[in-house]
């Protein structure tokens, strides 16, 4: 791969949202003992044209040769490179009930290189609880923990009510990136990336074919 | 409104996609006494152009006047009515450990009409529980169940280990819509849509940014 010089804040939000389900389908394609792929066949998997990935990759240098396919591995070690995937991230989570108690056992994280660090609730009855090896801090502490030791990533677990209060406390600290699990959209100053976990959003996007196919069926 | 007949199988999934989104945006709108609201500022509390929501939209026929921006009661009605958000939502959720009793617990599903009728667990301990007014299910008996009982969709919450058998059997049930927070990518058959509640994928389009924030703050 020949690396051209690129401008990170220039390139397109969607462009960054589709890297980590091409390293995704890159990893995935390694462990089947794949070495090489072609432009069309991994767009066919990640449902984008071919001319879209060839594209979305090129703002980061030229990949592949033509004719002859990416090298799987090596495009996967690029890309992780590129996203950040190649580390370890450390987060703290607000909110142990019972949302914040399936998130510390969510399997996925791990293997990915995040890691929860801390976790706070204002409970006086959760404070003090070990969860998965964590001690449960009191949010009240939050600040001063965090600035003790920082985190890349806060997680918000709280009812929605209390959610902004959590979000602003989190901008506080230096936290730049927050998963929100909270049933409200957040607020963030610029420079701060907020993603939330939506199921309602996920459900919309499908009750339109549910919809048709309820209409068809009559 | 005039409404053109059109062929719902056609309209790409991209579109589908943001429907929900424009509407969430509408209804709060609407909630702050927005009585009208133009395709560019529409589109820029949404993140797409005008030019793409104006696309989007005329899929499903004319929306608004030239010069004059929507209506926002009417385009909201409109879009609830062709996303199928004007009706009621029966779920069942496979999973009843942690992760299923935040999603049972779950403030944002009841208000948009998504209502979990149905429980399924296959641990002895958890079958029989009474979990926010559900009785946990053998999920031995989700055939059954779900034969006698029709679903609209199903939440797959076991461990990854698990979730393709689940999925294998909703589909059997008939259920066309998966809601799918396991670790796994879940295979469905054509005609079955399947969504992955996918906290990683969420943190790794965050995680590009934070090496430039890293990398600009050396």
């Amino acid at each position: 791969m020949i690396s051209n010089p690129y401008n990170p804040a220039r390139i397109p939000a969607g462009v960054v949202e589709r890297l980590p389900q091409y390293a995704r389908t890159l990893a995935s394609l390694e462990e089947q003992g794949r070495q090489v792929v072609s432009s069309q066949e991994l767009g066919s998997l990640l449902d984008v044209s071919a001319a879209q990935l060839r594209k979305d990759l090129s703002w980061f240098g030229r990949f592949g040769k033509q004719g002859r396919g990416y090298n799987v591995r090596q495009l996967l070690d690029e890309l992780r490179r590129i996203i950040g995937l190649n580390r370890q991230w450390r987060m703290a989570l607000v909110g142990v009930g019972r949302l914040g108690r399936a998130i510390v056992g969510y399997e996925g994280f791990t293997p990915q290189g995040f890691r929860i660090v801390e976790a706070f609730d204002s409970n006086p009855r959760i404070i003090g609880q070990r969860v998965d090896g964590l001690v449960v801090r009191d949010t009240a502490e939050l600040e001063a923990v965090l600035r003790a030791s920082s985190v890349d990533v806060g997680i918000v677990a709280v009812p929605g009510d209390q959610a902004q209060d959590v979000i602003d406390a989190l901008v506080r600290c230096g936290v730049k990136a927050i998963l929100n699990y909270a049933p409200i959209a957040g607020r963030v100053p610029r420079g701060v990336r907020i993603k939330r976990i939506d199921p309602v959003l996920a459900l919309q996007g499908m009750t339109y074919y549910l919809k048709q196919s309820a209409a068809s069926a009559k």
